[in-house]
């Protein structure tokens, strides 16, 4: 194993009413004003918004609300949430919805304790020194940013889809209730679990040490994710199913597979960032467009993975039946498979490249995913 | 699956040469004064002593030290540690060595903060409230103390072996470096094995709700303590066994595995805590000896995860067999199943079942571990 650390900070409160909790939880930690940040109707429909909002009075914390947060979470919002959170003086961020939601509440919680320009920290010109507090109330299962220092924006000017990575941000508590999960449609169920699976095997195929320990907690999550997927599928209120499913993605990218394999380039999401970017597309769909591409030029490079991944997940015997039976399990819950089935054409391919390669330079592994590269895969996905 | 809370604020240093970094860690931390608590001269032996003495010295950090720390570690040498920590007003305990030492540190970081009796914490007449911070070098891989809220104490005047759980006593910092443990004996790494997976069973067989995610969790943890533990006692200097059966015991007891499932009575360490405190037996072979005995008297209350655990772990198809190969297996590595084999008599059954009982009822549970469900739990153990 190579070496590693490992630290998860944050407290996790999961089951069911759990969200109930929050003003509780709040006022044991002392804080008396948060920024309550959410999407648009989502949270309303389903009562959450109310029940948020009672949990709070009753212990007696105030809130300002900055709502409206787009599905891929952009800068301008973000900047107008900073503004708004030193404006009030909260002491807290609660973020109440998706990974989105989470994420850009985290960015706004960085913001909020600097004068520096927020964008400098994704353009790694800055280093985070500070965030206030952050609470989550998650409603979708998927980015795994509940309970981790990641936190992905879009620059909507500059097409830049860009991440920043702190320990400042791992949130202090995430209420989990998979209940708040019923109403999540099965075409973002399915990006979910691509969105999941995909944080797991971007460690598990680029690993330098292939421990086997951390391969079977790796498949495990893997196989919970798909099997609990397709009840999902067909039970949209199966509490068992959405649980299990819930706390896989957390677990999926907390740290745990990642504990001494090395590697964790992630590539797959490289990509993908430059199509979200560009195309404002789900992020589900446009790492299930990648990943078969990516694994398909990738395979040769750590072949005893991908026989184990073949084998282990799909009871196959080849690298290629494991890739073809990976990519028709996302036809079948109905993610995207190529670029076509999401109207691009192979001629902007080098849009994509130059996107791709911009964050490559920015991540420092432009050695390894040169255009020419970037161009190979992304042609494997047309 | 059932509502859960899981906390985990300990960060896990991993890996070669990590305890060098003792020092600076501390002094990160504002720590000027430690309290040094280890056991006798196994530490001394292999060089790591001078090694943490140097990085202390190098980084200005004052030590006190506490040494003698015994495998089972006994109230009145916790108390002379207390009455150390407290006269030198030292500002943190850094445990170097296994379970025992770490879980007398953090027992002492506890006295340190309270003029209240200690051993009341352990009879739970007294609520923990604070204790010192607590830093940790592992040098045998086991317990899991390094990144739980856990400690185990013998009173040897009452022989009663108790327990704590509190969040204060999670290790703020913990130190794994496997090459400390290349000098654990063939004798203690089995012991080391049946604990960790003790740790894992007793949620796995008593799991209220069981799911797929956490049972394939707990198999895959299971199985890896199995194969390593083949090779370490083959190779007692096998880095990635002994690194991955080191990281597998740590997460055997940091929550991961009971998230969710209910359960968790922990009725075999009761048993082998009664063992532990009258005849000063090693915890491992206590547990090798309970745990077969257990698994028989319970394998009809949850025969589903019986008859799994026979499949999963050693690829049989029924309860009984499943049992008698894992019996078979600890008697392979070298631990007893039996208490003949410890030379306990039959005829001391009735001490044995009084022990038990009084840990039942400390911990709330003496209506489901009556006298003569013990009695006929260890009848099955002569």
């Amino acid at each position: 194993m190579e070496n590693f650390e490992f630290y998860v900070p944050t407290k996790i409160v999961f089951g069911k009413k759990t969200e109930e909790k929050i003003g509780e939880i709040l006022k044991k930690d002392g804080i008396k004003k948060v920024l309550l940040v959410y999407g648009r109707e989502a949270i309303k429909k389903i009562g959450l918004y109310d029940r948020v909002v009672d949990s709070l009075k009753e212990a007696g914390i105030e809130f300002v609300e900055h709502s409206g947060v787009k599905p891929n979470p952009v800068l301008s919002h973000t900047r107008e949430g900073i503004k708004k959170a030193k404006e009030h003086q909260v002491s807290a961020v609660l973020a109440v919805g998706g990974g989105s939601v989470i994420d850009e509440g985290k960015v706004i919680a960085i913001g909020a304790k600097t004068e520096k320009d927020i964008w400098k920290f994704f353009k790694r010109e800055e280093v985070i020194e500070d965030a206030l507090p952050i609470y989550t109330i998650l409603t979708l299962a998927a980015t795994g940013s509940e309970m981790n220092g990641f936190a992905v924006i879009t620059n909507e000017e500059t097409k830049e889809k860009l991440n920043i990575s702190s320990v400042y941000i791992f949130p202090r508590v995430s209420i989990l209730n998979p209940e708040l999960t019923y109403t999540v449609s099965p075409q973002y169920q399915a990006y979910a679990a691509v969105d999941a699976i995909a944080h797991i095997i971007e460690f598990y195929f680029t690993c330098k040490v292939c421990p086997n320990l951390q391969n079977r907690i790796a498949e495990s999550l893997i196989k919970n994710i798909i099997e609990t997927t397709e009840i999902i599928l067909k039970e949209p209120n199966n509490y068992q199913a959405r649980a299990e499913f819930m706390w896989a993605a957390t677990l999926a990218l907390n740290g745990l597979t990642r504990t001494g394999v090395g590697g964790g380039l992630f590539p797959n999401h490289m990509i993908a960032h430059a199509l979200g970017g560009i195309y404002d597309l789900p992020h589900g769909a446009c790492l299930s467009i990648v990943i078969p591409a990516w694994m398909d030029w990738y395979k040769d490079k750590n072949r005893v993975q991908f026989e184990r991944f073949a084998k282990e997940i799909f009871g196959v015997s080849t690298v290629d039946k494991g890739i073809e039976m990976f990519k028709n399990w996302f036809s079948k819950i109905g993610a995207p498979v190529s670029l076509k089935e999401v109207n691009i054409e192979e001629s902007e391919i080098p849009t994509i490249v130059e996107n791709a390669y911009n964050i490559a330079k920015i991540w420092k592994i432009e050695n390894i995913y040169t255009k020419e590269i970037l161009e190979d895969i992304l042609k494997r996905a047309v």
